[in-house]
C-alpha cells in the first residue's frame, strides 16, 4: 500500500534509543511517494509507575488501528518481575492473535560467534505466540507457606497448532533447502507432544517436497551449537521457541542483531515487530546499544506490509555495516543509525 | 560402607555396552575389602515388546533392595515416544523420589568443545526431579480432531522447591567460589516463577556467604555460551533443567563425558547414577560409544556411597584419558574401558 500508518512505542530503557533509529531508517527507505504516518505510545515502566495501568482496552482500540505496531522494549527492575511481561507484551500478543512469532537467525560475514570455526547459520524459527505455557493458566493455593502448590497450565489447541504448523511450512516450502524441524519434547509432555506431533504428521503430507524431522528440545540446544547449519525452518511452541531463539540469537552474532515479529497472518490485528533484547537498563541512555536488531525488524514489518525491495534493501544495508566493523572504534547508536539510513538511501 | 548391592540396568542399544564398561572400572576402583555385588535387570525395549511392561511394583520393590542404581539408557524407536520415558525413566525417578538430579559439566584439558577460545567451565547443575511439567499431569480432550485440546500442568510445590534448593544452597557453600543461579522464567511463569524465587531468597538468608543470582532462562542459554565460566552451581526446575544441561553438556564435551545422578539424599530408596546421552540406537552394538559418561556416572555413585577417594581416581582417569586422546586413532568402547580399568588400579 501506499502509506503506512505506524504505532511507535519505545518503551523502556533503550527501547527510546533503537527506536529512534529505527524510525531514521524507516524514512530514509521508503519512496517519496509511500506516505509514513505515525504515533507514538507511552507504555512500560513510566506509564506503570504513574498511573498502574500496563495497557488498556481503549490502548488495544487505538492501537488496532494502525497498519503495523513498531516496539522498542519494555520492562525495568522497578517494576515487578511478570508486571510488565504479562500485563503488556503478552496481552498485546494474545489480544493481536500474534500466533506467528517470526525469529529469522542469520550469521552474517564478518559477525562474531562464539562458536568456534566457520559455522554456516541461516534458519528461521517459526514460534507458536498464543498458546502453551504462556496463556497465564494456573495458579497458587496457600501461598507464601510451606504448603503453597503453583501450577502452571500448558494449553494447547488443534486450531492453534495447525494454524502456525502451516504456516511454518509454507515457509519451508519457500526457501531453497526446503526443511523443517519441530522441536518438542513429545516424549515426556506427551498431552501436547502427540497434538504437536499428530498435526505436524499430517500437515506434512500436504508438502511432499519439505524434508522434515522431528527432535525433542534438549536435543536441539546440541545442535543449535554443535551443527547449527542443520536447520533451514524450526516450528515450535511458545517456550521452547522463546528458550532456542535467545540461543539462537547468540551463536548468530548475538541479540544485537536479532529481530523479530509477531505477526497476525489474516491482517485481522496489525502485527508488531520488535528487536528479540530486552530494555538493558543497565547501558540504557548512554547510546551504546546496537540499533541493527531494531532496524532488521523494521525489514520484516516492511517484509509483512509488502515493501519487499526496501526490506531487502535494509538487510542488505545492515549486512554491509556490520561486515565493516572489524577494526574500527565503537560507534554510539545514533551513529550506526545515520550510517545505515545512508546506506538504504544510497 | 563396605559392601555395594548394586543394581544394574543396562537397558537400550549402547546402554548395554557402556554399562560393561562402567562395571569393569568399578571393579577394578574398589579395594579388596569392599564386596560389590551385583544383579543386573532386564528393562527397556525387549521387555516391553516381550510382556508388555515398563516398571511394574515388583520390579520397584525389588530395585528398592539395593544400595544404589547404576543405569545405562533405556529408549528405542520400536517402542511409540513417551512409553517407556514416562513408564520407566520417570516411573522410577518419581517413585524413588529422586529429587536431586544431579549433573556436572566440567571441561576437561584436551577436551574439543563448539565454543570458540579456551572458556573455563566447571559448573553443576542441581536440577528438581521430581515436579514441574514432569508429572504426567494434563490431557487431552476430542482427541484426533480439529477441537483437540491438550494441556500438560507443571505442579511446584513448596515442599519439593525447598528441599532442591537447600541441597543447592549446601552444594555452592562448599564449593570454592560459592556462587549459585536460580534459572526460571518467573516473567512468565508467574505463579510457579514466584514461588521458585521467594523460596530461593527465603534460603538464601541462611547462606550469607553465597552469591546469588537469578536469571530466565532464555538469557541463561546465552550466557551457557558466550560465558559459561559465569557459573558454579545452578538450581532450576525439571524441564528447564533438562533443557539447559543438555546445552552444558554440549559445550563441556559433549554428552560422551556427562554424568549424571538421579539422587535420593535422605536415603530412603536408592539413588540411580546414568550417563545424560541416550541409547543412540545407530551405533549400538558397534563398540563406537564412548563409555566416559558412563564411567564418571560410576565415580558420581561412588562419592553419593561415601567411597571419595575412589570417585577421585575415577575422576582423575577419565580425565588423564582424555587429556591424551588428541592425534591417537579411535578406540573402541571396550578398549577405553580397559584403559579406565587400568588407570584407576595403578
Ligand atoms: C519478555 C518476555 C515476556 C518475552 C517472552 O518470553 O516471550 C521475551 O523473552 C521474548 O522472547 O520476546
Ligand atoms: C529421556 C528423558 C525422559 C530424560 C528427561 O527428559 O529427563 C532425558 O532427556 C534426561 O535428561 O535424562
Amino acid at each position: 500500500s501506499r502509506s503506512i500508518n505506524l504505532a511507535v512505542i519505545p518503551g523502556d530503557g533503550i527501547g527510546q534509543e533503537v527506536v529512534a533509529e529505527g524510525l531514521k531508517v524507516l524514512s530514509a527507505v521508503l519512496p517519496q511517494d509511500v506516505k509514513l504516518e505515525t504515533k507514538e505510545y507511552d507504555f512500560g515502566a513510566r506509564r506503570y509507575h504513574a498511573t498502574g495501568e500496563t495497557l488498556t482496552d481503549a490502548d488495544l482500540d487505538a492501537l488496532k488501528q494502525h497498519d503495523a505496531i513498531l516496539l522498542g522494549a519494555i520492562g525495568d527492575p522497578s517494576v515487578p518481575s511478570g508486571v510488565l511481561e504479562r500485563g503488556f507484551l503478552l496481552r498485546l500478543r494474545f489480544a493481536f492473535d500474534h500466533h506467528v512469532n517470526l525469529r529469522p537467525s542469520k550469521l552474517l560475514p564478518g559477525v562474531a560467534t562464539p562458536l568456534a570455526g566457520e559455522p554456516q547459520i541461516d534458519f528461521v524459527v517459526v514460534r507458536e505466540g498464543t498458546e502453551g505455557p504462556y496463556t497465564g493458566n494456573g495458579g497458587t493455593i496457600r501461598k507464601g507457606t510451606e504448603h503453597e502448590v503453583a501450577t502452571e497450565v500448558s494449553v494447547n489447541t488443534a486450531f492453534g497448532v495447525e494454524r502456525v504448523v502451516r504456516d511454518a511450512f509454507a515457509r519451508a516450502q519457500a526457501r531453497p533447502r526446503k526443511k523443517l524441524a519441530l522441536i518438542h519434547k513429545n516424549n515426556v509432555l506427551t498431552f501436547a507432544g502427540h497434538l504437536w506431533t499428530n498435526i505436524f504428521n499430517k500437515v506434512a503430507e500436504e508438502f511432499p517436497e519439505v524434508t522434515t524431522e522431528y527432535m525433542h528440545v534438549d536435543a536441539a540446544t546440541i545442535y543449535l551449537v554443535t551443527q547449527p547449519e542443520r536447520f533451514d525452518v524450526i516450528v515450535t511452541d511458545n517456550l521452547f521457541g522463546d528458550i532456542v531463539t535467545d540461543l539462537a540469537a547468540a551463536v548468530s552474532g548475538g541479540i544485537g542483531v536479532a529481530a523479530s515479529g509477531n505477526i497476525n497472518p489474516s491482517g485481522e490485528f496489525p502485527s508488531m515487530f520488535e528487536p528479540v533484547h530486552g530494555s538493558a537498563p543497565d547501558i540504557a541512555g548512554q547510546g551504546k546499544a546496537d540499533p541493527s536488531a531494531t532496524v532488521l525488524s523494521v525489514a520484516l514489518l516492511l517484509r509483512h506490509l509488502g515493501h519487499e525491495a526496501e526490506a531487502d534493501r535494509i538487510d542488505a544495508a545492515v549486512a554491509a555495516d556490520l561486515a565493516e566493523r572489524t577494526g574500527k572504534p565503537a560507534r554510539s547508536t545514533s551513529e550506526i543509525g545515520d550510517a545505515l539510513a545512508v546506506r538504504v538511501a544510497g
